[in-house]
């Protein structure tokens, strides 16, 4: 049985967006067909008004629909630390967190030789001219993810800061909280030994 | 922090998608964001023009763009055989086997007083004046899901049915091919055990 062609392309184009498989394109595509029409219309329309007006912050490089974005904005945040991610969704979950209350730079990716991401593709140059130009600045907390490629990042970055005579830091890795020891990596477990501290 | 309202307003309307929780919602709205503007406008077209262009098949109540759809207009098909499905996205799994040559039904629900949906909501009415229209029929499958509710509407339609003479069957119930009896729930195992057949 062949799709009906609109309905082909609604899943195909579904089935393009991050963790959604085949099946669940399927779902959603069948879910969409059986909604009333305007909440097909709003569901749409967010999504065209979303990526429309949302724009980069001149400052911090966070997705906004103001400028400068409500984190660089807010006069209550310490403007001495900023914190370095590789994507907006990162900001999000430090925020979760309601402790750090600095600023944000999103890189919008990390260095990925193997992917194609090479450094110019990332918010570098605009890191560095926030640095030069910001003499508040005390600490750059490099907050990129515990990966290869978030790892590669984090050195290159410390390497281009550190001359400058700012504070770099590298958030810690280690067990994460409530796991078990036989299930840590050896990787993550030899981080831990070499970081561990005075009880 | 806020988000921007219109991400906000995408997170919400995304999450309202039947398996996309909170974070997943989260996660798809930024890759929206990231995505080229034309890219965006591909995906929310195709919402639309999907929801806009598909109606229901006058006979078999699956969507479909043409009336009739491609199965029903389909000459190679069986004509006695209806094989009667929950939704439209079961006729896809079992178009997928490609065994069945019969055409289907499509009731768009089952009969869930709990979930405020009568009777009078399926595409029942439609079943029955296309069994008094079609006299070719001989035989008409029932295949809700194996659910108290599922079960429920197939019994409600055999009974509605048999006076006619049409034969109504059941798709079987059984212990899952690959599974271990260990795991077997009772009522499957109970419903195997009285469905058995000669070896």
């Amino acid at each position: 049985m062949r799709y009906a062609p609109t309905i082909a392309r609604l899943i195909s184009e579904l089935g393009k967006l991050p963790g959604i498989g085949g099946k669940s394109a399927q779902r959603l595509a069948f879910h969409i067909l059986s909604m009333p029409e305007e909440k097909v219309r709003d569901l749409s329309d967010s999504i065209v008004l979303a990526r429309e007006s949302v724009r980069l912050c001149s400052v911090c490089q966070n997705y906004t629909d103001t400028d400068p974005c409500s984190v660089c904005d807010d006069p209550s945040r310490d403007r001495k630390t900023i914190c370095v991610v590789e994507n907006p969704r990162d900001v999000s979950t430090m925020e979760r967190m309601r402790e750090y209350r600095g600023l944000y730079h999103v890189l919008h990716g990390v260095y990925s030789p193997l992917q194609n991401v090479g450094l110019d593709s990332l918010k570098l140059k605009e890191l560095i001219t926030r640095l030069q130009k910001d003499n508040e600045i005390r600490e750059v907390i490099l907050a990129t993810n515990q990966t290869a490629e978030g790892e590669a990042t984090a050195m290159y970055i410390a390497r281009l800061i550190k001359p400058s005579g700012i504070r770099v830091t590298r958030i810690a890795s280690g067990l994460p909280m409530g796991s078990d020891l036989e299930f840590a990596d050896d990787i993550t477990l030899s981080k831990a030994m070499r970081a561990r501290h005075e009880f």
